[in-house]
């Protein structure tokens, strides 16, 4: 393919004019929104907003003039047509590992007596922490086995499954459907982690009968670093479920100061404490950038971009770098990973060329395509330049093997 | 008292100048930095460079190049002084609730056996409903004593005392040294809520043999709605305590993506998930409002503050109202609470004079003295003025009787 061929896919985009609603960097081929998404362009001025005017003018009374007391709902509510699922299923709250371990226990106290929490060997690292730690409190046992293992795992001990939708490292997708449907044949519930689905792929939560699943909020959704979490709890368990994780902002009346926990009714019960407005300003950014686009469009631009992706690189490259992900656009989500001996090597001197992917251990070398901003033609240059980077031997230089603290 | 004599108050304040430090409403005498501080002057700018050149132009490079990985424990240390503790003891985490939880799970598991968390009654809402949660959660009891009767109580199936410092009605003070130590001999650790006492009076962590503690940033800490909320833990109890609700940020080398946790070294490993970096960004500033500033000079400034409001009420509204917070100014902290019948009203038609106070049920008109930006004028003022409702009966407005949803 060339460069124009690749402007000329751009040009017949339908979701180009997305591209408009990100501030992004001049120079650079931002190729990392699946770890953070990049600034949306109203975010300045929405958090400069709630900085100055309702938090710096209006101050405590902003949480009723500003509603700020209903924005862990409000803003959740726009996460339903990405995610598939009703608003009132929906919550902004702390981070994924705090909504994660909320929902474990939340499903482990309703299956008494049920002793495993089952996974996958190699989940999101955070993911199998949370659970670890979990298990330990309540005298359950984490159980992992290898991902294509899980679903014949499950059992009558187990409480709740635990899965990460797509996998951080090579972009394969679980099926949710066929998992949900076979923990539900055995009386367990599903905990999903959409971290790296979100925002990236087509998502029916409803559809394929989930129980309960959490998301990031910094990746896919463009709500800044660290934004705070997402919960969703399906509506027929919403009666049922508690979380033992309680606090004020779930409390029925907490405004009313009672000695006694009693929950809010609804999605609001697995609120804790206060969140912060000002996270929650930016990525009620990050969401509306969403706005008017069908997800149905974001994953067939996502699929089309990966894909255009590996063609150009293995046609360049080929023998050097091992495609890491699969091969079936249909059977990996929104983010592409090459394997490289000294892949940490070629990143980083990717970055220093202006295209910034990222590193994970040992060997691979990540690019995320986030539909919204990411062009065909960045695509096609990224291509590009890891080529000559290759092809020149340009990466084995000492500057590109020092390791940052963060890698 | 006369406005004359408030200001020469004023003029003679050490710490007046700090008030510029602050962007406060024309107009406007705002007595409740105790439920939400002011906005520092600098925090505009600082959110703003976090959002723009770092989110916006560094992108995911901001974890190395700006530091943000080491910001929880970095910004954490300019509380050191103002709590009196180590800067290696203190983190910034979650919110108040979550980090209580950890607390307090901490330290039920290093005191295996003993299964009870004892606590006061009408401690703050939010503090009971998490310990209830968390004795659900691990089969212990939660027993909760009159606040004059904890001491008593404390024995040999006590695993953790927890308590909050200062009362979030009436500011009375507990003990913490005598609490601390009947703790102790008792083989019990104590779990301290600071978040009406950090910032506003002095505090001494170590030399009151305090183990564990948890406090708000968005109260005196004027670290913006929902500010993260900070953790101490003693030093001698670092190497032993780990909390349950561990992730990927408390982990010793959380880029090595392990499948197995190892908690850090230190306090780090009470960290969770990926925190806020727009939140931290707005607590740093928050902190700063203290840079250079003597925790006695703000702890005197606080005493006198209310002691003139009390004596210019009273003097005013004899019979009218009556002190619900002690009347020596050594046992109460930082704010002052007047009960009144019609307490909500009154407290509304204040909030019209540009007199911002707050409300809690059933008859708490609720002042705070913020020593950082409060003057003597602005005390005095509000005394006047709340005479002047009283007398003239301008409480009794229907528009004062409307409730908000938070009150």
């Amino acid at each position: 393919m060339t460069r124009e061929e690749a402007r000329q896919l751009d040009a017949a985009d339908p979701i180009a004019a997305c591209r408009a609603r990100f501030r992004l960097p001049a120079g650079k081929i931002y190729l990392d929104g699946n770890s953070l998404g990049a600034l949306p362009a109203d975010a300045p001025a929405r958090i400069a907003h709630t900085v100055e005017e309702q938090w710096g003018s209006d101050l405590i009374g902003s949480w009723n003039r500003h509603g700020w007391i209903d924005w862990p709902t409000r803003i959740a509510a726009k996460l339903a047509p990405i995610v598939g699922a009703r608003p009132d299923e929906l919550l902004i709250a702390d981070s994924t590992s705090v909504c994660l371990f909320k929902l474990l226990a939340a499903a482990a106290s309703a299956r008494p007596g049920r002793k495993t929490i089952l996974t996958q060997q190699r989940n999101f690292p955070t993911d199998l922490y949370v659970a670890q730690g979990l298990a330990g409190m309540l005298g359950m046992r984490l159980r992992s086995v290898p991902a294509d293992e899980v679903l014949a795992a499950i059992d009558e001990d187990t409480a709740v499954v635990t899965l990460t939708h797509v996998d951080y490292r090579g972009a394969s997708i679980h099926d949710m459907a066929e998992m949900n449907a076979a923990a539900h044949a055995a009386g367990a519930l599903t905990v999903w982690d959409l971290s790296h689905s979100a925002g990236a792929i087509e998502l029916d939560l409803a559809a394929a009968g989930c129980d309960l699943a959490v998301g990031c909020g910094y990746k896919y959704l463009n709500g800044g670093p660290g934004a705070p979490a997402f919960i969703y709890v399906a509506g027929r368990l919403q009666h049922e479920l508690r979380s033992p994780l309680q606090g004020w902002m779930g409390h029925a009346e907490p405004f009313a100061f009672d000695d006694d926990y009693r929950p809010a009714d609804g999605i609001v019960k697995f609120l804790t404490g206060t969140p912060s407005i000002l996270a929650l300003a930016a990525l009620d950014a990050g969401l509306d950038t969403f706005d008017g686009v069908a997800m149905r469009d974001v994953a067939a631009k996502s699929r089309a971009l990966s894909q255009l992706f590996v063609d150009e690189v293995e046609a360049r490259c080929a023998g050097e770098v091992r495609l890491a992900s699969s091969r079936d656009p249909m059977q990996r989500a929104s983010h592409i990973v090459f394997a490289h001996a000294s892949g940490y090597a070629v990143m980083q001197a990717l970055i220093a060329r202006g295209v910034i992917g990222d590193f994970r251990a040992p060997d691979l070398m990540r690019f995320g395509f986030t539909p919204l901003y990411t062009s065909f033609e960045d695509a096609w240059t990224a291509a590009e330049t890891l080529a000559d980077i290759l092809s020149t031997g340009a990466w084995d230089q000492p500057q590109f093997h020092r390791r940052g603290r963060v890698t």
